[in-house]
């Protein structure tokens, strides 16, 4: 593997089966764009649907698109495509709010279904607002709840009967480490508890299958590996099984069973449907659409396998070019057990980031030391791949990261 | 009055200091649009903001841009634009989430701030998703408060010192009635209760000064009067005396301390910022300030004039017109206690609307017997008035309502 050279990534390129979806993407020239695990890039069509929406169907078609353009029906249609994608069925997923907010739907539906419990369990390094939400609802409730935080590798042996429902994050935000949803959720099952999982990280990234795996309860955003665009709307699965059993307390008219009754007091609609709230970002939602169209033509199998490579190829290029550099792998040998992104920590990661960034070459950093790496797979190639470690090599080597310019703290998102 | 002509109509509308706004909107040639109330027009800017945003600053500025761009400080810019003309100061109101979710939010703080009372006072004739969401909380809450439910013009006399907070709609959805916001908040206050104002008919209809009524809570939805596009976020005004007195329950990253420190637990940010949850859907919030700069150019006073003067017309040309036709005022006659929509009732109201709508001339139908008609100031002409009733009067006059075509049912929105 040491004989790597750029020509060889090159080849790679060239063999690969998905090498003609990165022209469905946006990506500027001098940009090598490792952070589509934080924001996806932009497909090509979004610019078309977003002008049409605006010009066409709110412009021309006013309070008629809600329902000639479909804009009332965008949180399940849009719901029931992306299913398709992470194995659930019709009638199983809804495309609305935010992952947080809908955390808070499904952590109070879980609750409800378990009323002789009062654990929610949590790995301590989930996502923080997953644990913010959490904490939320508990002081809500008055404090008759308990949040339990474990590490990641204890959360089996922390499943037990008091627990009402667990929730975690798939793949580590940071680390980019990968639970296995069956294991945990069988579990969850045997000691009476339901499971949520957060698929922020997952969606997009490796193969999913919810009814596969038995979940209960699923949440995540469309902005990351799925290209939705900034801040579009989150997604909610709800398993058949637990419909009409009870409703979430964010009960809004989208969620009542005739809104356009305006009846006097609500009534939770039947299915995923009740997990609405209220009238949704159309603009937003309607650029979601072209990131799972794309989804849709492709294989999630050979999207997984061009990603273990590409994540295997920079962690390969990083310890043997920048050997004598201090980087420590955050994530996971082992690529079974990763997502789609790796993390390195280095004492001056943050500089680092900013030096490689300087470059053209956009990874991010979070605290205290960790250098974040996306490789969405529909658009990164093997050749960006050498590059990007072409760069840290050159910038170790250099001490480029040195300069003070990289060394100001100034805010990191 | 029964002299008025369409030339009248017209030469009001040379006379009119507004009529030059109209020409910032994009409004089909062929459609009366009173239907502003609903979803407002497109302003012309919003085309263009939304190709920079969607080309340049995602599609280039990729994930630098929620900095540069701006877009992590886009709920409290708007917020604080929005609030200058709401009456709210700097640091008072948030653009985000929907109107619903905001409501859940603020009825959750006025509740811990009154913790010795337990009853949430609404209008009985409320926007329904308001009382929903009251609901939805109540029953979280296990049932310790009680949702009492009045006529509006018994709100008064509701108000007493078991009440926590009265939640009302400023503008009935229905009738355009409108509260004196400062007359119910003075007594809610007067009893020790909170006052929460939802001004989804009001924000852009007429002149609102939160502060000058001393209100303490208030939500309100963007894509009404305030043309913030489909579905465009919502707002939230927590005055500043409650800042930083307890958390609202949907506490997520964006309304934490410090959301990029990606802390282990919650600590509310202080300030307004606290209301905000998780991440915005970032293109339909950029919509909105298309109309808040068109809003903020012009004088609320001039606004509500010109309002009134639609309205009145409407109701004198609608009475004038079509006196044999049985259409019963369903609004105030008082311009004083209105907003800026009128509405009719007729037994055959659906098939009307539905008439009047293949004419071009859209306004909206509520159940059971309610004809809704939205006149936005900003872009509504004294002659489309005129043009409106004339197409009415024609529609009721040869019975071309009473077409199958019409009488069928399909769904309103």
């Amino acid at each position: 593997m040491s004989k790597l050279t750029r020509t060889s990534c090159t080849l790679l390129d060239n063999e690969d089966k998905l090498n003609s979806f990165r022209n469905r993407f946006d990506l500027p020239d001098d940009i090598i764009y490792l952070d589509g695990n934080s924001l996806g890039a932009k497909p090509k069509a979004a610019s078309n649907v977003a002008k049409e929406l605006i010009d066409q169907q709110w412009g021309n078609g006013l309070i008629k698109s809600w329902n000639s353009a479909g804009w009332f029906d965008m949180p399940s249609s849009l719901g029931d495509k992306l299913g398709q994608l992470l194995g659930a069925d019709s009638g199983e997923m809804l495309v609305t709010d935010s992952t947080g907010i809908n955390l808070y739907k499904v952590l109070s539906l879980a609750i409800k279904l378990r009323p002789d419990r009062s654990v929610i369990l949590m790995e301590s390094d989930n996502f923080p607002t997953d644990v913010y939400m959490a904490e939320g609802l508990i002081e809500q409730l008055g404090g008759n709840y308990t949040l339990k935080l474990v590490p990641g590798d204890e959360i089996m042996d922390a499943l037990d009967d008091s627990v009402a429902a667990v929730s975690i994050t798939q793949v580590n935000y940071k680390s980019g480490r990968m639970l296995d949803m069956a294991k945990i959720t069988d579990k969850a099952h045997a000691c009476g508890a339901l499971a949520i999982w957060d698929l922020c990280h997952s969606a997009g990234a490796i193969p999913v299958d919810l009814n596969a795996c038995n979940a209960d309860f699923a949440v995540g955003c469309t902005y990351k590996y799925l290209n939705g665009g900034p801040g579009s709307p989150a997604f909610v699965f709800v398993a058949k099984r637990h419909h009409n059993k009870a409703s979430q307390p964010l009960s809004g008219w989208w969620g009542h069973k005739e809104p356009f009754a305006f009846a006097p007091r609500y009534e939770a609609s039947g299915g995923i449907a009740q997990m609405a709230c209220g009238t949704q970002p159309v603009i937003s939602m309607a650029m979601i659409k072209c990131g799972l169209d794309i989804f849709l033509e492709t294989d999630m199998v050979l999207v997984r396998d061009k990603s273990v490579a590409l994540t295997e190829l920079f962690i390969e290029l990083v310890e043997s070019r920048c050997s004598d550099h201090g980087f420590k792998l955050n994530s996971p040998r082992d690529a079974t057990l990763r997502g789609s992104q790796v993390s390195f920590t280095h004492q001056n990661g943050y500089a680092i980031i900013k030096a490689l960034i300087a470059r053209g070459v956009i990874g991010d950093f979070r605290a205290p030391d960790v250098m974040r790496f996306g490789f969405a797979p529909l658009y990164i190639r093997f050749s960006d791949v050498w590059d990007a470690v072409d760069h840290l090599a050159d910038i170790m080597d250099t001490g480029e990261w040195q300069k003070d310019i990289y060394n100001q703290i100034d805010p990191v998102t």
